[in-house]
C-alpha cells in the first residue's frame, strides 16, 4: 500500500541521485501556466525517481542477484542508471527493432541489453523467463507502490515550487506518474485537481474509467510511444479512480503541435508523452482560467529523427507548411504560369515535384507537387483559392 | 564610452523587463562545462538586453519620433518589445526574402515591419533613409555603448551565478555581445579568461583580429545566421582587441553537431550561433580541462525548418545516419540482394531510391541510394567495407 510517507522518504533517498527539477512560467501557453520540466531530469524523464526508489528498496539478497526489466525506452535507463548508481547488475529485455540510440544509451547507463525477437510482449516473456530463471528482481514500470512512491516526489516539489497551484496536469500511460503525483498532492493539498492526460491512441486508462472496470485495449498507436500502454495496473488503475480527478485525451496531430510549440516558444525539447499535457492546454481539454496550472512536461527523450517528422507535422497544423497538388499540361510555360500565382500570394515554395508515372497522369498531363511556407491557416485557404480561381484542380492536400 | 558603470545601471534598468537566465551545468560536454541559457531569455535571444538599454537611453525628443533599426532576426524582436513596453514606436527594415515566422514574431512583437527589395544591405540603406526622413532613432545592432552595456549585464549575471568562473566563452558575429560580457569580466575578475567564437564561414572579427585591423569580408556563409556579419565595428573591434583573449572558429557540421548535442543532452534549443560555443568545446577548440567554463548559449531562434535540416546533418555528422548510393542491374531480386548485405550489418533502412535517369545509369543498370541508420562512424565504416567486399560500387556517400 501507498502512503505519503513512503513518497516523502522516496525524496530523502532521492537527494543528490535525481535532480529537483524547474518548475517555469510558460506565459505563451496561457498566463496561468507552468512547466514542471521532468525532461530535464537525469535520463531525460521521471521514471529515474521510480526505478531508483524500487532498486533502493530490495533486500541485500536481491541485489547482489541483480534486477531485470522490459523497456525500450525511459525504464531501461531509469533502472539501468539507479541499478549502476547503487552497484548492482541490471539486466534490460528490449525487443529487436528498438531504436539503435536507446540501446546504446541503455548500456552507456550500464546495463546488460537484451534483443528479443519480436514484439513488447515478447520481451515481457523473455524478461520474465530470465527474472524466473536467474533470480533476477523483476522491475516493473509502474505497478509498483515502490515506484509510484517514486514518481511521487514530483508532487512534494510541485507543491514546494508553486504552492499556490491549483491543477495539476499529468500524462497517462501506466498510471504510475499520475498515481503518485495526484496522491501526494490530495494528502497535502485536496483542494489542487489533479487532471490526466492520454494519447487518443492509446486511451486505455481513460476507457477503463468509462467502463468502471479495467479494460485492455486490442492495440495501441501514437506518437506518444512513452504512454502507449494496452492496460493500466490493478494498482494504478485504483489510485486513479480515487484521487484523479479528471481523464481528458489528445490526438497526434495536436501533441506534435504541443512539441513544437515547447521548441519554439519554450526553447525545450519534450518527447510525445511529455507534451500531451501542454496538447490538452492548447487545444482547451483542460481549462486554465483563473486556475494556476501545472504541466508536467515528463520526459524530453524524442528520437531526434522523428522530431524531424514532427516538426513537419506541426508546421503543417498550425498553417505554416502545405502540400499542394495539381495537374498541368506537360509543355513549357506550364510551371512558371502556376508559380507566379504562387507567388503572388505571398508563399515560399519549399520544393516542387514533377511526376508523369502517377494513375492521374498521362501524356498529356503531368503532376505537380509543391510544399509551401505559409503563414497560418488562412494564408493556405487564400492559396488555394486563387489556384481553384484560375481553374487549377487540387488533387490533395 | 563603457564604463562599469553603465552596465550596473543597465542592470537595474533591466530589472523586470529581461530575465536573470538560467546558469545549468552541462555535464555531458564536460565536468566543468556550464550553460548561461540566453536561449530562454525573453524573445529567444540576449539582443533584448541591449536594445532596451539603447532606447530607455533616448530623450523625450527622440523617443516622441520613435527608433528604426535594420534586421531579420534577434535585433528586431529585441528593438520591437523594447520599444512596445517602453510606449514607443518602432520601424524594423528587413529585405523582402526574410523569413516569415521572423517577419510575424516582430509584428507580435508591436513594429511596423517594411520589407525591402533586395538583400540586408539594401534594408539597411532604407533604415538609413527613412531615419533621415522621418527623425527615427537609429538602433544599430551592436557598434553602440549603450546595447553594448546592456548585452554586459550577462557578464554581471555569470560571476553571480558562477563566482568560481574561470573561463567564459562568447559568440561574436558584430561583437557587441562579446565586448560587454569580456568589459564586465575583466573590471571585476581579470584572472577569467573570455574567449570568442566566431563561424568559420563568416570569421571577420578573427581575421580582422589576424590583420591588427578592422577588416570587411567580401561575402560571409554559415548556418549561424544571427553572426553572419561581415565587417566587425569599430567600438567592438577595440573592445575585443583589449579584453578578449583568444578567438577561434567552427565549422558549420560542427555548430549542427553542437545543436543536436543540446537538444539530445540539454533538451534545449539553441539556433546557429548560440550552439558556437557548445561547438567550440565539443571539438576541442577551447580548453575545459580543469577550468571552470561558461558557454553561453545566445539564443533559440532557429526556424524548425532549418532545425529539420540541421539535425540531418548532425546526425550525419555524428555517424548516425548514412547515405550509400550504388549501382545495381535493373531486374527483380537486385535489391534484395543488396539489402541483406545492409541488413546483417545491423543498420536500419530509413529510406531507399531508385532512379533510371543519372548519368550514371544506363539500360542495363539502376542507381540506388540507401538511407541507413547506424550507431557511429565504425558502423559507417562496417557497412561501406561490407558493400565494397560484395562488389558494390559506391558512387557516393
Amino acid at each position: 500500500m501507498l502512503t505519503l510517507e513512503m513518497i516523502q522518504e522516496a525524496r530523502e533517498a532521492l537527494n543528490g541521485v535525481a535532480r529537483v527539477t524547474p518548475l517555469n512560467e510558460a506565459k505563451n501557453l496561457g498566463k496561468n501556466v507552468y512547466i514542471k520540466a521532468e525532461n530535464l531530469q537525469k535520463t531525460g524523464a521521471f521514471k529515474l525517481r521510480g526505478a531508483y526508489n524500487k532498486i533502493r528498496s530490495l533486500s541485500q539478497e536481491e541485489r547482489e542477484r541483480g534486477v531485470i526489466a522490459c523497456s525500450a525506452g525511459n525504464h531501461a535507463q531509469g533502472i539501468a542508471l539507479s541499478a549502476t548508481t547503487l552497484g548492482i547488475k541490471s539486466v534490460i529485455c528490449m525487443p529487436a527493432g528498438a531504436p539503435l540510440s536507446k540501446v546504446e544509451a541503455t548500456k552507456n547507463y550500464g546495463a546488460e541489453v537484451v534483443l528479443v525477437p519480436g514484439v513488447y510482449d515478447d520481451a515481457a516473456k523473455e524478461a520474465a523467463r530470465l527474472a524466473e530463471e536467474k533470480g533476477y528482481s523483476f522491475a516493473h514500470p509502474f505497478n509498483d507502490p515502490y515506484v509510484i512512491a517514486g514518481q511521487g516526489t514530483i508532487g512534494l516539489e510541485i507543491l514546494e515550487q508553486l504552492p499556490e497551484v491549483e491543477q495539476v496536469v499529468v500524462p497517462i500511460g501506466g498510471g504510475g506518474l499520475i498515481s503518485g503525483i495526484a496522491f501526494a498532492i490530495k494528502a497535502l493539498k485536496p483542494s489542487c485537481k489533479v487532471i490526466g492526460v492520454q494519447a487518443a491512441g492509446a486511451a486505455s486508462m481513460y476507457s477503463s474509467r468509462q467502463n468502471g472496470d479495467i479494460l485492455e485495449l486490442p492495440s495501441v498507436s501514437t506518437i506518444a510511444d512513452g504512454i502507449a500502454v494496452k492496460r493500466p495496473g490493478d494498482l494504478t488503475f485504483a489510485l486513479c479512480q480515487k484521487y484523479v480527478d479528471e481523464i481528458v485525451t489528445v490526438k497526434d496531430d495536436e501533441i506534435a503541435t504541443a512539441i513544437l510549440a515547447l521548441m519554439e516558444d519554450q526553447k525545450t525539447v519534450a518527447e510525445g508523452a511529455g507534451a500531451t499535457t501542454v496538447a490538452a492546454v492548447m487545444f482547451g481539454k483542460v481549462n486554465v482560467v483563473d486556475r494556476k496550472t501545472v504541466c508536467v512536461v515528463s520526459g524530453g527523450n524524442v528520437d531526434v529523427t522523428t522530431l524531424s517528422r514532427v516538426i513537419t507535422k506541426g508546421l503543417s497544423k498550425s498553417g505554416r507548411i502545405v502540400e499542394f497538388t495539381t495537374k498541368v499540361s506537360d509543355k513549357p510555360g506550364s510551371l512558371v504560369q502556376l508559380l507566379q500565382i504562387v507567388s503572388r500570394t505571398g508563399a515560399n515554395v519549399i520544393s516542387v515535384n514533377h511526376s508523369r508515372e502517377g494513375k492521374e497522369a498521362n501524356v498529356h498531363f503531368c503532376l505537380i507537387s509543391m510544399v509551401l511556407e505559409t503563414r497560418n491557416a488562412q494564408h493556405v485557404d487564400d492559396i488555394e483559392q486563387a489556384l481553384i480561381s484560375n481553374g487549377y484542380q487540387l488533387l490533395q492536400h
